[in-house]
Order: structure tokens, then sequence, then C-alpha cells
């Protein structure tokens, strides 16, 4: 079989579109044509790159993670702190436009994850990619003073990723205004991470206890 | 048509069915025959309670949510400040042995609410039935002197809440040993509660704001 031009374009295209129909449709209802369609593709031209439905939607699912991975990393390049990296990942990962998007596809995945071990491999590499930049800025964060967190720097991350996650779960599963959980958990999260991490200046000094505090 | 012997019992033995039966295979694929096979009744018995599969779908929501709920006020029993009510409920919702059957019962049912609005009422109750405790617990602690929130009350209810609902994110689609998450969790939510509610004794007096810090 001869490829098309352009394979990668194409590749992307279909994955790009087969990542909008598993938000719409969820993942354990999505079929090919329904793909498809949304790709601007034949049927028979995304068999040509995907063999089975499963085989597309664990790379529509990778193909996701990485594009966020990546506006993650670029929004972090006018951070000079690493509080400033961790406030901007934060206002990032619970912007409204964003995270409402991101919450059903995620969320879907996730929870068809637990049943195959598969998707549960893509979806722990998606728990890696979020982690990294949180993980490099706390311990940044802690190296040049401004960090002196009250509990393991891991344990922190995780607790950030869980407030994230959380929300994404109330914001596909509550009735409530989902643009108000978001700026509220932003706000809160943002609090949690001061009192967790102790923020202080990135002096190389050590940080009085009370600072974050009584700067609110 | 005659209700048979004691219809809330085998009601109850058929919701309760249903709750396993979409523990294993989730919500998506669950049959009626499963839901019958597990409650050890007929699939024409099963359909003499329940007109449709969506209706025994979010009647089995309900019941699971209920079940809980009843649970974690008996947790709360021997509990005597609004601290001990605090961490009954955060170690209740984070022990192992009964997050891991939650978290994949209550995930599924949150992304299939996404989709479908009857089944978002039902999530949305579940919110109200899990804020209740700990938001009567923040508050009757503001009351008798025993927390100062640097953080409104119902924000802090949000966070643990969300903190909770992310860690069973995890638990389903993580690969890594969910016991060490769920253990880790606990120990960061106990240390984000008491940050938030800036936890002293209920006195009635101020509490210093450094008690939470130096207390550790």
């Amino acid at each position: 079989v001869t490829r098309s031009e352009e394979p990668e374009t194409r590749r992307e295209q279909i994955l790009a579109g087969a990542a909008r129909a598993i938000a719409r449709n969820g993942f354990d209802h999505v079929r090919l044509r329904d793909v498809a369609a949304e790709a601007g593709v034949s049927v028979g031209m995304l068999q040509h790159y995907f063999a089975t439905r499963e085989q597309l939607g664990r790379e529509a699912f990778a193909y996701v993670c990485r594009a966020r991975a990546t506006r993650f990393a670029e929004a972090a390049v006018g951070a000079t702190t690493s509080w400033d990296r961790i406030e901007l990942y934060l206002r990032h990962a619970l912007d409204w436009s964003d995270v409402s998007d991101r919450a059903r596809t995620w969320l879907d995945l996730a929870s068809a994850a637990s049943r195959d071990p598969l998707l549960r491999e893509q979806a722990a590499l998606s728990f890696e990619i979020w982690r990294e930049p949180l993980e490099t800025a706390i311990t940044d964060g802690v190296s040049n003073g401004e960090f002196a967190p009250v509990v393991p720097p891991r344990a922190a991350v995780d607790a950030l990723l869980a407030l994230i996650d959380g929300t994404e779960v109330r914001i596909v599963a509550d009735t409530v205004d989902s643009g108000d959980v978001v700026n509220q958990a932003l706000d809160t999260a943002l609090t949690i991470a001061r009192l967790l991490l102790q923020v202080g200046e990135p002096s190389g000094a050590p940080t009085p206890q009370t600072q974050a505090e009584s700067s609110r």
C-alpha cells in the first residue's frame, strides 16, 4: 500500500477529528463513520491509517495529551520565578474555555481506562505529562529557596493534579454553573499551592513560616 | 399487578445487584440479564420493578449514594470536635477498601452524566449528599472558634471534595499502586484541611495564624 501525500498531516487530521468525535459521543459510543465525517475523510482512508477502532481511540487520546502538553510548555515561557510557573500552570489548567473541552474527553477515557489495560497505559502517560512541569517547578523552587514545602514535593504535585481532575469531575457531572466552579477552584488551588509550598522570594534565604498567611 | 412480599427488600436486592453489575461492566455495557443474575432474580421480576434499563441505572446510582451517605453519617458518630468530624470524613472518604470500590462506579456514572440530563440530576444530588457533612462541620467549627478559614467555607468544602474525586480519577486511570495513592492523598488532604481551616481549639478564642504549621 502506498501512503498518500503528507501522511503525518492526514494522520493528525484524522486524530483531531477522532478527538472531537469522542468528546461529543463518548469513547464507548463513537463509530468509525463519526470520526470519518468529523475528519472529512472516507472510512476507507481512516482504516488505511488505523487498523481498529481501539487503536484509533488510543492514538487519539495520546494525540490530545501531547497537544495539551505542548500548549502547557508554551504557557510557561513568560514565567520568571518558580511560583510564576506554578501560577501560570494552574491558570492554564483551570482556564474555563480549555477545561470544559478537556473534562469530558479526559474523564470519559479515564473511565474507559478502568476496563482496558492499553488505555490505562495511555492514561498513565498522560498523568506523567501533566505532572512533569509542576514537579520541575517545585524542585527548582526548593533549590533556589523560593519554596519551603510542608509536604513532600511529589505529594504537593499529586494534590494539585487531583484538585484539577476533581474540578473536571464536577464540571461534567454537577448541575451548577461550570464557570463559577472553575473560577472558585482556581482561587482555592492558588491558595492551597501557596500554603503547601510556603512561597517566599527566590533569594536562597529561608522563608518565614507565616509568609503565605500574612500576605493574604 | 399484585406486588410480591417484601417489595422494598426485593427492590433493594435488585438495586444492590445493579450497583455491583455496573461496577464490573460499566454503565454503558451493563445488560438487564447481568443485573438479574447478580441480584438472583429473573429478568421478568426485574422488569416488574423497573420499566427501563435507564430507570434501573438511575435508581441504582441513587441507592449507592444513599447507602454511602448513611455510612458516612455513622462514621461521624464518635466525633467530638468539628475537626474530628472532618478528619473522620476524610479518613472514611479515602479509606482504601471503600474508595477502590467506589471510584469506578462513581466516575463511570459521572462520565455518563455528561451526556444524560437525568443522570446528571442524580449526580448533582450526590454532590450535595457528600457536601453536607463537610459543610456542617466547617460551619460549626467556625461558630465555636475552632476554625478560622483562609478561604470561604464553601470553597474549602469544594476543594476537599475535588481532592477526593481527583484521587478517584487517579485510582481508576493510573498504573501506580492505588493503596499508595490513597494513603498519600489522605495525608495531604488532612494537611490541606488544617491549613485552609486554620484549626485551633474549640474554645471560642481566636486561633493563632501559625497553629497549623507550628504543630507539624
